[in-house]
């Protein structure tokens, strides 16, 4: 068997990244609104390019798309995907970096004329960027068939305020047959999910490796909709023990957990906590009023379950101290999450295998970001992570991935295509 | 001499706060932006009053209104006054009192067939909400002509953008002649400057006495423009050592201001510190990004001079640690201020024997918030201020002053007309 030749895969990724920024651009960087108009538009654009190597395009009834060349065994498939949205004003490679590394892999095997030992699946998910729908996974959940049918209607997107349900009816797909838990893909009919994936923290840049091994994927509670309660005033004339401070109490609690995650990281526990968004309100503040409302979205992250327990349990602590040394009162609003994830380990070891064969260095590390990847673990089927390396982090528009570090993970990909049967034989093991 | 009757007066009052709450009404509360529409009502309002009991009237060319009931001596005046905007959606008392207590009087002494020993002049001034234009006291300082001429073109309103001369031009007024520092009063005829002005504080409340006699007036200085620069990145992935996060740098400069604050408290130092509005950019923030941005406005009074210079030492000690701990960057933007003012002491004594006559209790108090009544007092004019018993603060809708209590203010004002020659001649000392 002669090597598979990248140079279709990397002229084609190169074309499909330029593509979709240049079509999904929305200054500074890009957004891909989940359900909505970018995202439509990289899901054409993946479709366009699997047409081009023969693959089978499909569509399940929450609007997941999977592109699929065939392989020996067609009674067996390994999926390699990720999500098409984006945050907005995101970068342009996370999460499409995925998908496009797939349609790569499949264009490097199309062009070798190689028939692959399963079918080859590029799914491309719907919504997984939590900032349009609060939940996480929607795409792989609906993929598998697993989604909480409450959210259909009870998750409603940040900017218009519609359900899931609705936007998946308006795309022209079917949320009845979601809500039935009709699934996209037979789980036990994929070997393994792969999930190539910008690193959005700079642990590989400081490493000076190309390439991360993923072990687990931290899970989450969220609270988006965290509101402190206090009392407006004229900030000359009200007395400093007669006020009811909606900033300086929203102020305390940001304070004191980041002091318990100063704390924590000593211990070496995995965490991470974010008020990504905190703010008084435009429409009644003033500068010369005492805050009497700060709305604040905590996001808290780990891959270890009692960490994620702790945290939660001295939030409510420190609520309740500030409450009443300030006389204001906080409502937490709606809680989400996800549950923290292992991957599999004998797909790292494939995945690791076909590194070293390709003399590319790897690193095994946590994701600290959830990732669809998530879901197929929770569901029982074999999970692996590429991290590829990249500066500036994600969710910014200045994310900035070296496309021959793209390259190395596409090669990974297709050395993993000559793994021996088996090593495939054992995955489901 | 006969008591002036106060029927008239109260009746008065009571339809002008009415028509006043109606004409600019913007739930909840009302708006009367400086030199906007509502300011505009609420002196046409007060004129059309004034011209029932004969009153002259006059605008100043920065157009402050001036209502005067000619006296025995026209060549001296007292003038009542105090401003007629507002904030946002505010409370109907906050200013208007000042000025309807005036007329009120004025009312009492028309009605008496009563000509007081000098000229009783209402003044309406321009634009003392700080939170529509940048700088304190607009409207007292173009009375008297001592306006810096850079404001009429630095000082840009909140909601437009447009410069102070601009709005002055467009409301038809003359910006020119307020930049040669023509004045609108001729400081050396003001026997006195006296604003009766609601209490923004719930001290008169806590003490059960209806009438506060000001000791001086808090100064202040404001950074209203304060950014927090950090760097955005994502939630879940971004090491805690590597992050830059705004949200947090921002909580702590808030919670180490209030603990200096505490501190001060204990000692008995006068102050106040306000973080008014705080929050992310809402155009890039997300709930799983870092805060990359923090806006701020801080508002820090004393009476105490040396206490505002300590806070401001301590300001700039508290930005450089931060900004060295946690790798961000505050730019603290414009500064804004005023010095802090004492009242007339034989003012004040005036006003107290007057309270006496009445029967009407008195607790002497600093104002906690800043008032016109400093700009007069600065310019070397005795200067006096009444606060009446008011709940739920000011600068909100929910300010709350029992008319009984406005009524008690006005039959002080009426009983300063009868203190004899001597007490008046002493003022100008």
């Amino acid at each position: 068997m002669t090597a598979i030749d990248p140079a279709p895969g990397a002229a084609l990724a190169r074309r499909l990244f330029a593509d979709l920024a240049e079509r999904t651009a929305d200054p500074p960087g890009v957004t891909r609104k989940a359900y909505g108009e970018g995202e439509r538009i990289a899901f054409d654009l993946a479709a366009e390019a699997a047409a081009g190597q023969g693959a089978e395009r499909r569509f399940d009834a929450a609007g997941n798309q999977y592109l699929t060349i065939p392989g020996v065994d067609r009674e067996r498939a390994l999926v390699i995907g990720s999500h098409l949205d984006s945050v907005p004003h995101g970068g342009n490679y996370d999460g499409a970096a995925g998908v496009i590394a797939g349609l790569a892999l499949q264009a490097c095997l199309a062009q070798a004329g190689r028939t692959p030992p399963v079918d080859v699946t590029v799914a491309c998910l719907r919504a997984e960027e939590s900032c349009w729908f609060p939940h996480s996974y929607i795409g792989s959940k609906t993929a598998l068939g697993v989604l909480d049918p409450a959210v259909l209607d009870d998750a409603r997107r940040s900017d218009t305020g519609r359900s899931l349900a609705w936007h998946m009816a308006e795309a022209g797909f079917d949320p009845d047959a979601v809500r039935t838990g009709t699934p996209g893909l037979e789980a036990d009919r994929v070997v393994a999910y792969l999930e190539p994936h910008i690193e959005q923290a700079p642990a590989l840049v400081s490493a000076g490796t190309p390439i991360g091994l993923v072990t687990g994927i931290r899970g989450s509670f969220r609270y988006r909709e965290m509101v402190c309660h206090g009392e407006y005033a004229h900030s000359g004339a009200m007395p400093r023990n007669l006020r009811h401070d909606a900033a300086v109490a929203s102020a305390e609690l940001i304070v004191a957990l980041d002091d318990l995650w100063a704390r924590l990281d000593k211990e070496g526990r995995d965490l991470s906590i974010t008020f990504g968004q905190v703010g008084t309100d435009p429409a009644v503040h003033s500068f010369s009023k005492v805050a009497g409302e700060v709305r604040l979205c905590l996001d808290v992250r780990s891959i270890e379950p009692e960490t994620l327990d702790h945290v939660e349990t001295e939030l409510a602590r420190m609520v309740a101290e500030i409450e009443q040394a300030r006389g204001v009162r906080f409502t937490l609003g709606p809680r989400s999450g996800s549950t923290p994830a292992p991957m599999a380990e004998p797909l790292r070891a494939l995945l690791g295998e076909a590194a070293t064969r390709q003399g590319i260095e790897t690193l095994a590390m946590p994701s600290g970001a959830g990732h669809d990847a998530a879901t197929f673990a929770l569901a029982g089927i074999p999970a692996g992570m590429l991290f590829i390396r990249n500066t500036h982090g994600s969710h910014n528009p200045d994310e900035a991935m070296d496309m021959a570090d793209f390259d190395r993970a596409v090669a990974i990909l297709a050395a993993v295509m000559d793994a021996p049967g088996e090593a495939w034989a054992g995955l489901r093991g």
